[in-house]
């Protein structure tokens, strides 16, 4: 393990999330916050941690595949170690479950919070919040990727360890490329979803944080009754139609783009049936909360709570504990989906869903025809056996971690209903679940313990597993 | 499709159904009971439907494949409709999805029940109850091989589509031998349970239905405590002990006979995982309900309840409903996991468990050495990648199977955590659930297409999937 590489890269991570901390710090500053002080000593921490090591750890040296699940892994959890600083410093959080459940929340896009009334928190900390769904959603070390162009053939297994789905799509030959491109599609999101909340009423500090919430998928509310606290159908539409568009491949746009064609689109397999999903869910919900709301504001209220969970975004407008239970069902599958491979969003992913849909009916076929070669196609292209086993794999692992972490959690005393979706909704980096963890809930109550392992499943699901578990095993080989 | 030889062979399915019918009448005649009438009826709709059958379509020709599915699944909703008319023409079930429910729940040996009261029942229909499951258990179809030497090769790919478990045991080179074994052993078991718990103080009727509820794995209650209307702790050890034997594979037992040792057993990974399994969940169990019970009470509840529910039998001994929710947790997830691959036991299987987490194991080696030929062994053997890949797709299959079926079953109107046991006591043939479908309470309440979405569960759940799914693969493709 050339561990120089590891510790120099890791230094300069941390000088990135120094610098990003700048943002939050100024609008502090604009309010005259409580929370200046804090957000200054964190930045002076974290950028002289950083340039510390890079000055006493000089890097070089190639990263293989091994130090690229060192690195994802290990900049992901001293990113959420250094980014409770603020947490904790401004007195907010009281303990160091809290800010690090906070900030793993924030940086893996899930928005699952332990602030019971998140409207007396400082602008400054609150703008924090939403940035580390931003800074995360896209991923930090692809940014730092995209900074760093000197990276060689390294910068790919970083990205592939880091990138959401199951197969990474390379857009440009060169993955640093690749990344800038992806970051400068997403910030572009970003932008023009600001200015439309902005121009449809949104105050432009909550236009910000909501669109860093919805690119990112993260999902964070800045008001205590998310963004039902803005009953304009507008603004609810603007955020569908964004959560919508940031659950799809990013590839897809740059390829649009190019081609100058949304023909893409619905060639993609992925993007039909995460459409279709949307839309069959949409109808059941509909359906059954036809009592609660109806017309337009039925049909938006149904979209909007089917397109957040499925993207793993977790913005509410309505409290969907209160729905009749079969709603509740089809929200809980849905946290078991989750948008497409190339994303922002968590979950299992709906390339996963496709591949294992279509693998079962080469199974099936097996059956009645032994003898015969069988195997399907994914966008055009044959799958190979190992892909399908690595994603038939990645399904048992998921739900193996989810039963297994439901048993732990309930053994701390948090009900079934409440724990089942505590687990899925952390694994799948979702938000909110039912029950004590609802949409009016908050994870404030669950025990110090349980909130250490619901962020350990925030960065699994957000490392996808493998990249996780392949670094204890790399480590247990040294 | 050779049509003539499926309808002939269902013929003599009615046969041996209608004459399996005269058991129970002998009890109600003894007993001189209100249900003499309905099961002199039955018997005699049964026995000439099967007589006709075999007269108007005579068999012949081979069986492929093909037919082999559509065999088992057939048979085995015949059995059901014809099984369910004890309890129509008594009139102790009202309707139509009550005595299917009740019979599709005895034969897959799930032992969910629609009776609140089952100690009001006459004798004759108690015993039926309990006779299916014993039926059903090693398989009807299975029983018919036995008899019928002269299926050849056919005879084999029934077995296989009847048989539990991924990987078919052939004990001996024929199959309708190896048929003939299992059904012995199975008969010894039985006889053996029934005079233990004799001789521990059971009247012999009870002894008799609880042993086939037992060696079946299926765990109808015949009194409305369930086991926990025998207080003795010898009789729970008893049932505790050949619940444990009945979820190991029978291919076991017939080893050790043969090599005189009990080797087999541990140089078995499967039945060492299944120990194990048993042994950790019986911990965690006893440690979450230790205020319930103490001393060997509290070692006997905790052990009874974790294996009745792995080998998903389903009796009890206390209500679990009334447990901590971690005890109920653990509970839950072995609905999912079951006993051994060839034993009379539902659900996933252990063997398909293990499997998938050595092949875990793999896929993570994978990502640090991405070029190395990696496979893993079971039973000392090489796996195909055949073998796992139809064994990770059965995993997805179950879970999908009862994602939408929870949706489903709570579109009307159960709660969540009923609705969730529900499905996952039927798919996985256990019995009882948590809340409404708990120890105490029934599926009676359940909406008429409820029952018939469960039965079919039970059934999707007892031929393991595919056997259904490639029944409707071939259907389609004629």
């Amino acid at each position: 393990m050339n561990m120089r590489l590891v510790i120099n890269l890791m230094g300069k991570a941390l000088v990135l999330l120094g610098l990003f901390m700048i943002l939050p710090l100024l609008w502090a500053l604009y309010d005259q916050g409580p929370d200046r002080a804090a957000f200054i000593i964190s930045i002076l921490i974290t950028l002289s941690s950083g340039l510390l090591i890079i000055w006493l750890v000089p890097g070089g040296g190639e990263i293989r595949y091994k130090e690229s699940f060192v690195i994802v892994t290990v900049g992901w959890v001293l990113a959420s170690l250094f980014g409770s600083l603020p947490y904790l410093l401004s007195g907010v959080c009281n303990t160091f479950s809290d800010a690090f459940f906070e900030t793993v929340s924030g940086f893996t896009t899930t928005g699952a919070s332990i602030f019971t009334d998140v409207e007396i928190l400082p602008r400054g900390i609150i703008f924090w919040r939403s940035l580390t769904h931003w800074l995360g959603g896209m991923g930090i070390i692809v940014f730092l990727i995209a900074l760093l162009s000197n990276l060689g053939v390294g910068a790919n297994r970083i990205f592939h360890a880091e990138a959401p789905g199951a197969v990474t799509s390379k857009i440009m030959p060169r993955i640093s490329e690749t990344a800038r491109i992806l970051w400068i599609t997403y910030l572009v999101m970003t932008v023009i979803e600001t200015e439309l909340l902005w121009y449809f009423g949104m105050p432009l500090f909550d236009a910000l944080c909501h669109a860093f919430g919805t690119v990112a998928t993260g999902g964070f509310g800045i008001k205590n009754k998310s963004v039902g606290a803005y009953p304009e159908a507008a603004i609810q539409w603007v955020i569908i139609v964004f959560m919508f568009l940031s659950g799809a491949n990013f590839a897809l746009y740059y390829q649009a783009l190019k081609g100058r064609s949304l023909k893409v689109f619905w060639q993609n397999e992925e993007f039909r049936l995460y459409t279709a999903i949307i839309l069959l869910a949409t109808i059941v919900v509909a359906i059954n909360i036809r009592h609660l709301f109806s017309g337009e504001e039925l049909i938006r209220t149904s979209l909007f709570q089917v397109v957040s969970i499925i993207t793993t975004t977790g913005y509410t407008t309505s409290d969907f504990n209160l729905w009749p239970y079969a709603a509740q069902a089809v929200l809980v599958t849905l946290m078991f989906i989750g948008g497409c491979s190339g994303s922002t969003t968590g979950s299992i992913k709906v390339e996963r869903i496709l591949l294992l849909l279509k693998q079962g009916l080469v199974e099936i076929k097996r059956m009645v025809h032994p003898r015969m070669v069988l195997s399907s196609k994914l966008e055009g292209n044959h799958i190979s056996s190992e892909l399908v086993s690595n994603v038939q794999q990645f399904f048992f692992l998921y739900i193996a971690i989810f039963m297994i972490s439901v048993i732990i959690i309930t053994s701390m005393g948090v009900d079934l209903v409440s724990g089942f979706t505590a687990v899925a909704t952390t694994l799948g980096n979702v938000g909110p679940g039912l029950g004590e963890v609802g949409p009016a809930g908050s994870f404030a109550h669950i025990a110090s313990q349980g909130k250490i392992l619901l962020s350990v499943l925030m960065l699994l699901g957000r490392l996808e597993i493998y990249t996780v578990f392949a670094l204890f095993s790399a480590g247990l080989r040294r």
